[in-house]
């Protein structure tokens, strides 16, 4: 499965790139590559299909992608992408997230404790209001906080003027600025979702392979004022499904790419930030699957996390794998080589060329920072950090705040703050004493804060300390502490908040100093982005930045190791399946389908795969055909997708699918859930 | 389950250490604390009952503890220590590890590939002839050759005195050196063994963990001439066990103890080593257990493997976090200043001072030495290493070659060798590929040697092409370039073979460099041995060498979070635990076990506590009551007992073994087994 975009742990610049195969591109839906669609594809997407498809896309601000599918607020996603939201309606008695879940009548969907959908509504560019304010020749920390105040005020005047979420999205590196509104619905009730032995048939064994047997998807519908919210635009569903060979357009949320970074920003992710990252990553798989083992409850309680965990370790392993391929990197130097003789050449590029040296200067320094943190892990540990750095924030004019904490994103802060999610304290414990122990590892037993935070104790016993004495498991509590501002916080004993501002220097200045590399990486890739666009010219597309994108390209099959993957499979191929792995863990069926199965249509595509340029964050991404009719859900990235980060390539890497006539079918068939089956595109 | 210590990735010093709790100790069979024993158990062991346990006490060469138990060969050990044998020994077909083995008949006991087996017989004190031989003031480098030549020159003529094996074993941190012979046993074959699932009932969940309900025992016998071996000393089984509180003795090869580092080194491992090979261990747990996903045979194929590495995983998590505990090192501390204090204010011990600066400066250097590695992993690998760095070490005498390479080494050497034992493609392929990715990610992609070795390639290309392309398959091929020497090596063009002879500076290189700080280490450790002996004197027992060691202490339950936990478990408690966990996968007893239940006696005691002494290396240790008869065998420690490494406590800490009437009971019926019962101990 595509992971959420907020856990892949991303990178924080979007690039510029240009597209050197035809299906290329997660293109922005302002500036959509109408020649190109219409030249390889005789198709020219009208305003007005732009805009359906656009407004009819729904984006997770967890971390995920979905579509409007009913006039009445019905949101189709993926079941990984809804597993957050599962895991928390779930209790020892009631596992969703295992065991599936339908609600018959509106009055039985289930409320999201803390979900946000965005809708986006209009994108405004507003680059040289942003430029203006950062003037040439300031030092990092003066343009950072310059542009933090442009930013804030843009966002502030939009979200008063519109009352819609506005954000501003950096893009092509730094070189373009604009200005994304979106309507919100913070309602969100689930409607159905499958056991997840069937929306991740295969498990951690067949994530990224292809075939694939999956339904992995869930339905969710947004409500305003107490009712199932009225949609104008939301997607049809194709009679007939999709073809061989049809293009077809993926409209959703890619997460972060990293397509034009300089030879020596891939080498630091490849000799350093990665594997830094998988040791981390392989760690945390650990810790959850030992603490699973303890009992069937606990189990459950870490099974969202493992999954999670060990999506990111395979995808991160696959863009490892990618970068110690050492085609990939020669091809990479000839490329830079080449341009930066061109620019050296060029009286009016030759300028830009400190661009690169300024980059490398910026991996130098990002790896002297691996490892440092001023923060540790698990929810409790998070909301005390949220409440100590708000009550300090508020007391600064908007402009002036660290991002999240400005006027305009207030909504969404507090609505995660004020979760009533299940907080388990014996897995609070085990992730709170393990990042307290990693804390110790990195920066030594002897270490002064180290010797603070821990008050003497071992890990463990400072960590369960502090999950049996705090208080903030309690909502209430936590609203207290908001209204209570920096005077409540101060006062307060309670020793997450204690130990959450003991920290909170050491995590401001290491904050501010990511942000500064991260603002002296902008202006030297805006600079890049600028050399690109003077030699290739400016139609094309920037580096995803979990905002929406449209990407197309064929259904198509691809060969691998000499023999021919078919573009489907189908429901009989989901039993045959079972059976080739002798029906053993992860492989086996839910009981509903082996129940349902006389009745099912073997011959029912199940996934199908297409070239469309997807990544992390396009799960649950509509895919449309040329009508904009819904004609599956993306899910997936095959294994050979993974180097997507860097490279995009059609001669195997393909996007995986739920095919809509599956969803269809096992609704009526498996789920008897033919009432809903027949409200998706009405 | 305590893990063989050759995989205990073990620090390579001995130190000394002086007892503070009554049944603290691994004491020296030459050197035995008769004195306490009198005293604290009115019980003085003769010179007899000495020989006689030392000689019934067999030590596995591949790193594990076991006795001789009939006067024809048979040897019993642990389930765990006998794994690898088993795994070897296992086919697609036949998984021995995992269903258990019976010989009914002696024609029926299979050969394990290369197994050696030792006996001690005689222990000599060689300090003097060591000692002389390195002269006060020499640079490492010449110290350590220096010392390197009169070890091999006094194995050498032992070895040609007497025909046995001869090791010389570096005691207190190089405050002494005794000269260790053993009679060798080659010829060794499996007899019986039970299913993994009651040899590790629970798994990794319940390993290091008590109450604990396994039968971690398996038997072999051992061959001389094509016969069953005529042994002499053998133990004989205790009538009626062992009872609460009696004191028992453990007779075993505890594999290696830091008792005495110093605060320098402790902080060492606890911020460094400790941290490192733990996110090494992960690594590797992860690889196997994503290796086992692809199948139900390669699951088999990586099992031994996985359960070696998940056991490592726990005990050195453990050891870790007793050293992150910080009252821990405050006593540490305090200790090491007092001592300090002491010496400075001493005319003779003053100059010995400077040892602990040299360890801490010893320390910066290892440090800095983390991660560097100039070899690839995997049994093809380790062969073609082995096979370069004999033909370049024979040109060399004796004394100046590398200690595994010396004439009184080659017999072991060769075995190991020349090993029959299966060795898989497809996990060779996995386990080089990944080393080769490790050495990247450690070196960096740009580095020179990194090229070379993966020639162009990335590393699961390169890893393929070298498992399909080596020949070291065929053990005649190696018996080939073994007989050929240096000639045979330079001229063959086995892909393996030339990647060893390209990584063979490397690789000699940092072990140069790690032995010098060895020497550094040891040359300091002798003068903190020094200063010990002269403030405590010299009635203590020197730090583990894996190296037969006698330990002692009572039958004893303990206290848990307030609740007592009793010394023994039973076969009924084990069905009970089963039936606990709901019959799920770890705790599935075998179907033998559900067959024979009626048969069973439940109250037959399954495994008990004592207070011995014991760390890694102990597995398959014969625990003996005062008439050395055997009444248990050593299995684990549980998790209290982690940082035995470190201290030595009798609060909680444990050794948990399997107690013989278990044995017994289980041989008679479940396994249909009563003629191999009523031969031991006959």
């Amino acid at each position: 499965m595509k992971f959420p975009t907020n856990v892949l742990l991303g990178l924080t610049l979007s690039l510029v790139s240009f597209p050197a195969s035809a299906d290329e591109g997660m293109w922005l839906f302002n500036d959509l590559p109408k020649a190109q669609l219409a030249e390889k594809y005789g198709f020219t997407p009208s305003e007005a299909w732009a805009e359906h498809v656009m407004r009819a896309s729904v984006r997770f601000n967890s971390g995920g992608s979905a579509s409007f599918v009913s006039s009445r607020g019905l949101v189709l996603t993926n079941h990984h992408v809804g597993a957050d939201t599962l895991q928390k309606l779930s209790t020892a008695e009631r596992n969703l997230l295992e065991d599936g879940f339908l609600a018959k009548t509106p009055a039985e969907e289930l409320p999201a404790p803390d979900l946000e959908l965005n809708q986006l509504v209009s994108i405004e560019d507003v680059t040289e209001r942003v430029a203006a304010a950062v003037k040439e020749g300031m030092p990092a920390a003066e343009a950072m906080a310059a542009r933090r105040a442009v930013t804030a005020k843009i966002e502030k005047e939009s979200l008063e003027a519109t009352g819609l979420r506005s954000d501003v999205v950096t893009l092509y590196g730094g070189a373009r600025h604009h200005l994304y509104r979106y309507k919100k619905y913070t309602d969100v009730r689930l409607v159905w979702a499958p056991e997840s032995g069937i929306a991740f048939f295969g498990g951690d064994a067949d994530n990224f392979e292809y075939p694939r047997y999956c339904l992995d998807v869930c339905i969710f519908r947004v409500y305003e004022d107490g009712k199932p919210a009225r949609i104008e635009h939301f997607l049809k569903v194709s009679a007939g499904g999709v073809s061989d060979g049809e293009v077809v357009f993926v409209s959703g949320n890619p997460g972060r790419t990293q397509r034009i970074f300089t030879v020596a920003a891939l080498k630091y992710q490849r000799d350093h930030y990665l594997p830094f990252v998988l040791d981390y990553l392989r760690r945390r798989e650990i810790l959850w699957q030992q603490f699973g083992l303890e009992g069937e409850e606990q189990a459950r309680r870490a099974k969202d996390d493992l999954l999670g965990i060990q999506n990111g370790r395979k995808a991160l392993g696959g863009r490892l794998q990618g970068l110690q391929t050492p085609a990939f990197f020669a091809a990479k130097e000839a490329e830079e080589k080449e341009l930066r003789q061109r620019i050296a050449g060029d009286e009016k590029l030759k300028q830009r060329g400190a661009a690169w040296q300024m980059i490398e200067d910026v991996q130098k320094r990002r790896k002297a920072a691996l490892g440092r943190t001023g923060e540790f892990a698990g929810a409790l540990y998070d909301i005390a950090q949220q409440l100590v750095f708000l009550s300090i924030e508020d007391q600064k004019p908007s402009g002036e705040r660290l991002r999240e904490y400005r006027d305009s994103a207030r909504e969404s802060l507090l609505q995660g703050l004020f979760s009533p999610a299940p907080i388990y304290p014996d897995k609070a414990k085990a992730e709170l004493a393990d990042s307290m122990a990693l804390f110790m590892e990195r920066r030594g037993g002897d270490d002064e804060l180290v010797a603070k935070a821990l008050d003497g104790k071992s890990p463990e016993t400072r960590a369960a300390e502090l999950i049996d004495g705090t208080r903030l498991t309690d909502v209430d509590y936590r609203k207290q502490l908001v209204s209570g501002g920096r005077r409540a916080i101060e006062a307060s004993d309670d020793p997450m908040i204690r130990l959450a501002r003991l920290m909170e220097p050491e995590a401001r200045r290491l904050r501010q100093e990511q942000e500064e590399l991260a603002e002296i990486e902008q202006q030297a890739y805006s600079q890049v982005a600028d050399v690109l666009f003077a030699i290739h010219g400016t139609d094309t597309y920037p580096d995803a930045t979990f905002t929406l994108r449209l990407a197309f390209g064929p259904v198509a099959g691809y060969r691998e190791s000499g023999s021919v993957i078919p573009p489907w499979t189908t429901i009989g191929g989901a039993f045959e399946h079972e059976k080739r792995h002798g029906a053993k863990d992860p492989w086996i069926l839910p009981k509903s389908w082996h129940a349902a199965r006389s009745r099912l249509n073997p011959e029912t595509p199940m996934d199908f795969v297409c070239t469309a340029d997807i990544i992390g964050g396009n799960s649950g991404s509509p895919v449309v055909n040329r009508e904009a009719e819904l004609v599956g859900v993306v899910f997936d990235g095959n294994i050979q997708s993974l180097t997507a980060n860097y490279f995009y390539s059609d001669e195997q890497a393909r996007a995986v699918s739920v095919d809509v006539r599956l969803i269809l079918e096992a609704l009526r068939k498996v789920y008897n859930a033919g009432g809903l089956a027949g409200e998706l595109g009405r």
